[in-house]
């Protein structure tokens, strides 16, 4: 097997370019199996073999430096760095990452794993290289789809002044994760459609050179700053800007991906390579059905289909289900996303309510301002968007939808832990960054049963609301608790002294077992399902306080600016003695793994916690 | 007066056309006489006044709706919409904002302050239109500075979709506050010198008609999807999104305005219509120093200087110096600002090392991301950005930066109360999000000498920290106690007994203040100069516990997730009975006023401060 030559770092350079085509089709076929069993992001890999080989074939790394934005595209890069072995556990616990990491390798230049920050992130290195004299190649990889988030333009902006060589290489696939939206989108699908601009460029020529007057013509355009090439040739958008465009070119053709990065090696600006590649490459499900293959579960390799089939449904089921109840039942329900008509359920409204559907791209940012118009207009808008990456629109819910409290709902998937995607990825921090703003107002639900009558409320709060819910499986117990929703009310599940465990949303249930843990050891244990995290619930903890001896708050979130510090200062604001115990993921990043091992791993599990809550009882006495 | 004609809005309507220019210099005169009593956003409001007066004649307030981005620029706006005496308390305690404010009127449709968010806005009141049938008219008005943010482009993007009418009128004076920077920019330059383009548009027709198979080349070019005047008219960049282009149009004439806005509310999409306006028009110590009339404070109308000369030296002023000293002892010491050079103070630095200085425009998010490409290149960048603009980097901090513990410098000023641009501006949420951050520290100075000192700490720090200082005069006092910057270590500062106030940054100043009142009220008073922010100091925190009644903790910032809850769960962890008072920002958006007020009228001033301490040591008894 050719892979098998390949050990480390440049090795490919070994390689009979005649072997080229082989050497890829090893690549996918290792991918295709090994995915199979640990699941991974095998569609935007599919798509990327042959150009990672001829970055890999035209550069010299580390030295020269290579950044993936989002980094979910870079398997192959990691087979050719000697990482083939990491496959066998990838993202698993202790595993290799999904994603560049610099402390797994020199050749992982800088981390990665939200969209469109390579750009910056490059033009950075490029400065750091010039600064200090150096002479490396730098280049960015960036999707169409990361494209359509806004700070790959005021990179794209900033890299248009240079003055000396920096790559971006467009992988265009005419995709983010679900299908790509927007101006740019279009642009680029008339460039990828380039073969009529390249004939009449010829024919344009040609005719005018024929002619008596052409020159004129031609010395015309030349003054008006603009080359009569740029005008008619694609990629005029980014030369329009100042960045150089070399392409289209075909991204499963290497010999021709190599000639374009040789020219654009001499580039002395920002030039960008565009390439032309397809997601899911070589894997027919994939290539059929590219947004299940995204992120995909361990499958079938021969009928695509996930090895063990989702018996359950998942919160983003709940959500998705309840959302089309809202929008029959109110015409004003609007729904947005970023790029995650699939992920974040929202595809049976679109199919339902095409019209009050908007896909804006990756662009975060712009989805809930745009909610705030939205609502300003007098609709009742909700914007889902995932934990982690509604983190880029902390200033936008600030500063555009709770200063004016508009009603905007926020419906936050995989809030908590998401496992095997790691650091990057989780959704511990949400808790913090909306429980700092002025009139917001933060809810979480226990089971599946409340994130729908939670939705309900939020609906028609009439002011700034979200909802945040995990990861996975939808928690079925608990069904014969279902007081409704009051504002800022939470719910006593049980009352029965001692240690009270007041537990926020996906903890409720791991509060179950740690109740019963305790019980089996002889302590008495109330539950408080938490349910607001903002307001908190200042009579339950007035209850927890002067009937218990110990409060555990527990809260899926990092602790600082969390639930638990502020049902701590409430606690001392009832001069009680009372002792708070607060349990919250830590204040570091926590890697991949499954979420039962990293809830471990954290001290997050009913084991640990009851652990710690015996420890506190004993000292206490 | 023609201006007292205009009691309410669309009574514009009813004036002369022949009188426009009259109402203009009207308006102008009066803005530069209310402004240099009050101080405010004079030379953006001095570039629109034409602008504002065509739209209002244009449209129908408040059933059209008309956004302004940033809204600084607002002023003729409110004018037009009978707030003239409005402008006598412009931007004082409990008077008129110096931003479209909801409250104030229903012609301000959309309240804005940060930058860049008017197209998402207004993509966003389109839509409602739409949905539920309306027939007005949407305008937002961005300037070519705003559009140098992520986020206009991602509304851009999406607004390029469009099939229903929304006018986008580029306001564009080529300035941001500084310069204007980027690829975006030098197209707009281009396309502003456009006359060449028109006439040589003209020039080829005529050539080609005249030639012989000069129709051949029309309809070739035409076949490649792109008209022949797309080729060769300015605006090419955004009609290549799916935009229409109208302009550039002079925004000081009113009757070419008035034309092409109505071409522009004829058009079935989305369409930007190019005004080039001069930022300071018509008040030549304005047109001259653009930077400085930014927003200025109050002025002499003869010799447009400061009506009252700054004698004391600002935290700005301290930051500055200690730059360029930096700088100077380390050539790997880099800087970044977002279209910010003046007010952060890295214009020294700029003109000493004009290679190592970076403008980005006013993208905060590339700039995070930027010095974290930068630190990975081995430099040592330093990122000076405004409290309440980081906020638009916090995924940036958290994913590009922390996550890969990188060492940049985050300089922030203008944290804490900013006084009369309100609530948009107010920095007091940045300790909030950056504490929920792991492997963040924060530290704040306690006066100018200690700024000094921090800067040097932490550009040697070699990981993620940040200083937070506030806008106005640098403390000068404490200057005896010095001791040298420890990480995560505080400054014991009177060791007294009783009350021990722990208070941050800004805040130690009025803990000198509260002590000395404390004291004159027989009360023993230690205040301990916190420092740092994250880590806390929990030595000192145990020693506060040991050996005082009751802690106070100080901090201009909101309560949730800042220093004092981490002080109360440090506290807790001491098993004391001891009590924790926290004195923080309340939990609502603070408007308009000094400085001075605001901190009355939140309960933070050495007064109200006392009162609580007092009553708690009294409750304690």
């Amino acid at each position: 097997m050719l892979l098998n030559q390949i050990k480390g770092v440049n090795d490919i350079q070994d390689i009979n370019p005649s072997d080229y085509q082989e050497l890829a089709q090893e690549i996918r076929d290792f991918l295709i199996e090994k995915l199979s069993h640990t699941g991974g992001h095998l569609g935007s890999n599919l798509g990327a073999v042959e150009l990672t080989m001829a970055l890999h074939l035209s550069l010299n790394l580390p030295e020269d430096k290579l950044i993936w934005d989002v980094g979910h595209q870079s398997y192959t890069h990691k087979l050719l760095t000697g990482r083939k072995d990491g496959f066998d556990n990838l993202r698993k616990f202790g595993g290799m990452s999904g994603f560049p990491k610099r402390k797994e390798s020199e050749c992982d230049c800088f981390d990665t794993g939200h969209s469109s920050t390579s750009i910056s992130a490059g033009l950075g290195l490029v400065k750091a290289r010039d600064i200090q004299g150096g002479t490396n190649t730098v280049v960015s990889v960036i999707g169409d789809g990361s494209l359509t988030g806004g700070m790959a333009y005021e990179a794209l902006n900033n890299a248009a002044k240079l003055e000396t060589n920096f790559i971006i290489v467009l992988n265009d696939n005419n995709m983010s994760i679900s299908e790509n939206v927007g101006g740019m989108s279009k642009y680029l699908n008339n460039v990828r459609t380039a073969d009529a601009y390249l004939n009449i460029k010829e024919g344009i020529y040609n005719t005018l050179k024929e002619m008596p007057r052409g020159e004129k013509v031609v010395k015309g355009i030349r003054k008006a700053k603009s080359s009569f090439k740029q005008l008619v040739v694609p990629g005029m958008l980014f030369e329009d800007m100042g960045i150089t465009y070399l392409g289209p070119v075909d991204g499963h053709n290497i010999p021709a991906m190599l000639r374009v990065l040789q020219e654009a090696k001499r580039t002395r600006n920002a030039v960008m390579v565009h390439v032309i590649t397809q997601k899911g490459k070589g894997f027919a499900p994939a290539e059929r059905h590219p947004a299940r293959f995204h992120g995909a579960e361990p499958f079938d390799i021969e009928t695509g289909l996930p090895a063990k089939p989702r018996t359950t449904a998942n919160y983003t089921d709940i959500f998705s289900t309840v959302m089309t109840k809202l929008g029959a039942r109110d015409e004003k329900v609007v729904a947005i996303t970023a790029a995650m008509l699939d992920g974040t359920g929202l595809k049976r409204f679109r199919n339902m309510y095409p019209e009050r559907l908007f896909d804006v791209g990756i662009a975060e940012e712009h989805a809930v301002t745009f909610a705030a118009g939205l609502a300003a207009g007098g609709l009742k808008p909700v914007v889902a968007i995932y934990s982690s990456f509604l983190q880029r629109a902390y200033d936008q819910i600030l500063h555009d939808v709770c200063m004016q409290k508009l009603p905007v709902v926020f419906a936050i998937d995989r809030a908590g832990l998401v496992g095997s995607d790691g650091e990057t990825h989780q959704g511990v921090f949400d808790l913090s960054y909306l429980s700092s703003i002025p009139d917001m107002c933060i809810m979480a639900p226990k089971n599946k049963w409340e994130l729908s009558d939670m939705m309900k409320f939020a609906i028609s709060f009439g002011a700034p609301i979200a909802i945040r819910y995990p990861r996975g499986e939808a928690y079925a117990g608990l069904k014969e608790y279902r007081a409704p929703i009051e504002m800022g009310k939470s719910e006593l599940l049980y009352a029965e002294g001692e240690v009270c465990l007041m537990a926020l949303g996906s903890m409720v249930k791991v509060a179950e077992q740690v109740k019963q843990l305790l019980n089996e050891a002889g302590y008495k244990c109330s539950i408080i399902n938490a349910r607001f995290a903002k307001p908190i619930d200042l009579e339950a903890v007035e209850w927890a306080v002067r009937n218990h001896k110990l409060i555990v708050t527990m809260e899926e979130n990092v602790a600082s600016g969390g639930y638990g510090e502020k049902v701590r200062d409430a606690v001392d604001g009832f001069k009680s003695d009372g002792k708070v115990l607060q349990i919250a993921v830590p204040d570091r990043y926590v890697e991949h793994g499954s979420v039962e091992q990293l809830m471990q791993e954290i001290g997050m599990d009913a084991d640990s916690i009851v652990d710690r809550i015996r420890k506190e009882m004993e000292n206490a006495r």
